[in-house]
């Protein structure tokens, strides 16, 4: 039964008891000043969340509606830096190459951006940069104050996908001059999949083309947002506002800042077990602070593959997750964002150090460091 | 409060406490085969919904995200004849204007379609055609299977909204040569709002558009949708699936048709209700089979406003829909899809008789008149 497995994929995450029971209360209209109450509590945290003045509208629809609806509402046959190293940096370029012209930096997957390329692709002319903040598919977060920098100093728009990390990482979208960032619902905020929730400065509304795909509308999402009682442009999924309301509520009150230095402490706990397991984080970082503290990704042990490692850790009752692409088979990932705290780290390692024993894998120690990072 | 509020809007619908609870399961792993039995299980009763042989794909979005899918797929600077004759049908010419250039067959909100009017614009050479079936801004029933065979004369797609029709009225998607078909959730099926369904004919998918957007790409859904484990593109709104799932149990539980059955009766009850307490429908139609059986519009009695209206019926504890745009004050709409019953049906037009008498209409015999017809 799913119910007793533990969820530790990136995302979507384990839903507290009270987001689950929120998502069950009874239908409201959603053109009413019950529901726009709803919408402007969600709104209200997730500024905190985003570290913003800006507006933030709210759609219904994945994080990947998120990343197209900031490109499509702001590209049109433009100019756009497009930043890869991962999967979603990829999928970044594609939704470009549909809108305008992506002039790609590109390294393989996992490898360190180096400013200096970044630099020499704005001095092209363009309108926008796009950059995945914590790229999920390698673990590794991406130098968004840096690129912010970069991105003013060549009037480009900056636009960054911070699905994976606002709400569980330090990320003020205001003073690194994120001009659309995105975050999705079922990641650190620990609210049910299916919302994206999208930050956008003046300077962004200020360049805005005239026509976008009609359900990513982001003017009509303003539009309607401004309306009394505040609304959204079509029907909202209304059962996941009840839940991103309540997941919003819990994160007030534990505090954005404790919320995200609870994930840096198990991050840090993920990472000090893989060390003293002898397992290999992908990718190899020199800077510590490069690693994602929202998901961790590994090596896959010699020897063994994903349908092993990954169904011995299901057998556990245990759900991690693979590697995507080209990956698959040589990387596994922990995701530890959301609710996650040291007993649902704990359970995971000594999962892992059980299925890595079965397979004939030498890697122990995992759980006492963990433990020990913990305090 | 809400919840003990009955909602008799064309759309979110209440939704049964099996549904609710249905959506408050612990989350699940979207490309599990958990997730695969879920999807592949809606796919299956939708189909039987559709009375379709066509692929059916589930998008996390509302119904005009469907919309939009329908149009973006098959459109890239076509001519596409767009009927319309109330709110929806203009939606779908404004979506059609996006992508192509729409030839508009147009008459006044409510009034009936002439398939002369139809005929003439298809004969200027076009490649597709739009209709909303159940016009849900008018209360009214468009002659799909007769738009349909014109279609198929004129070798065009037929693109039909069906969001707040199938699941409710007889809508033989197949027969009637519907090429693309979509429904919402959140109306007759008794779902939770944010899911769109999409029947897509194999004539359709010959005359796919290489590019669509990116979120809405159709041949993406069918590509996932083949997958072992069956899966999403994206990340789904994983608990709007475990309603829908739930409430499509529910649908097969009843039988379509039986459901079909329901929804008429319900109908006739409003309508026979309004007949005797001299409310007049809008529109006036000669032929009583135009009237929809899933949403039912009034004009609005002389000397009284929406704001009225509305305000009255919910301090009764029910809540209807007014008109909408500029049929906001001049018209008021009753919701009947979903789980409606005759105990739904007589506790609005009780609350309606005692609205309009405390407003100084003299309005009665509405509820002596569906119990009536409810036998």
């Amino acid at each position: 039964m799913s119910s007793e497995e533990l969820l530790m994929i990136p995302g979507p995450v384990p839903l507290h008891p009270r987001v689950l029971k929120a998502m069950s209360r009874p239908m409201i209209n959603h053109r009413s000043p019950e529901f726009a109450k709803i919408l402007d509590k969600c709104v209200s945290v997730l500024k905190d969340a985003f570290q913003t003045k800006n507006d933030v509208l709210v759609l219904s629809g994945s994080g990947t509606a998120g990343m197209e609806a900031a490109i499509s509402n702001v590209v049109k046959g433009d100019n756009v830096v497009t930043i890869v190293n991962g999967k979603f940096g990829e999928r970044f370029k594609e939704i470009v190459a549909l809108y305008g012209n992506p002039i790609p930096v590109e390294y393989e997957w996992g490898s360190p951006i180096e400013l200096n390329d970044v630099e020499d692709a704005l001095e092209k002319g363009v309108s926008a940069i796009t950059m995945v903040h914590n790229e999920t598919s390698v673990g590794m977060l991406n130098p968004a104050k840096e690129v912010g920098a970069l991105a003013r100093k060549y009037d480009a728009l900056f636009i960054m996908d911070g699905i994976s990390s606002i709400g569980g990482v330090d990320v003020p979208v205001d003073k690194w001059g994120v001009d659309i960032a995105i975050i999705g619902s079922q990641k650190c905020l620990a609210a049910p999949p299916g919302l994206a929730a999208i930050a956008v400065s003046e300077r962004a509304w200020e360049r805005m083309k005239a026509k976008s795909p009609y359900y990513l509308d982001l003017k009509a999402y303003r539009k309607y947002a401004a309306k009394e009682p505040a609304q959204t442009p079509y029907t909202p999924a209304v059962p996941l506002f009840f839940g991103l309301h309540e997941a919003l509520r819990m994160v007030k009150e534990e505090g954005i800042h404790e919320r995200i230095e609870r994930h840096r402490k198990c991050a840090e706990a993920v990472r000090k077990a893989m060390d003293a397991m002898d397992l290999q984080l992908f990718p190899r970082l020199n800077d510590i602070s490069r690693y994602s503290n929202t998901v961790s990704a590994m090596v896959m042990p010699d020897g063994i593959d994903d349908k092993q490692l990954r169904g011995g850790m299901k057998k556990r009752g245990v759900l991690i997750a693979g590697g995507q692409a080209h990956l698959k088979d040589k990387i596994f990932r922990i995701g530890h964002m959301g609710n996650v705290s040291a007993k649902e780290i704990l359970t995971t390692l000594e999962a892992l150090e059980s299925t890595l024993s079965e397979l004939g894998v030498k890697a122990e120690g995992g759980v006492v460091a963990a433990k020990e990072a913990f305090g």
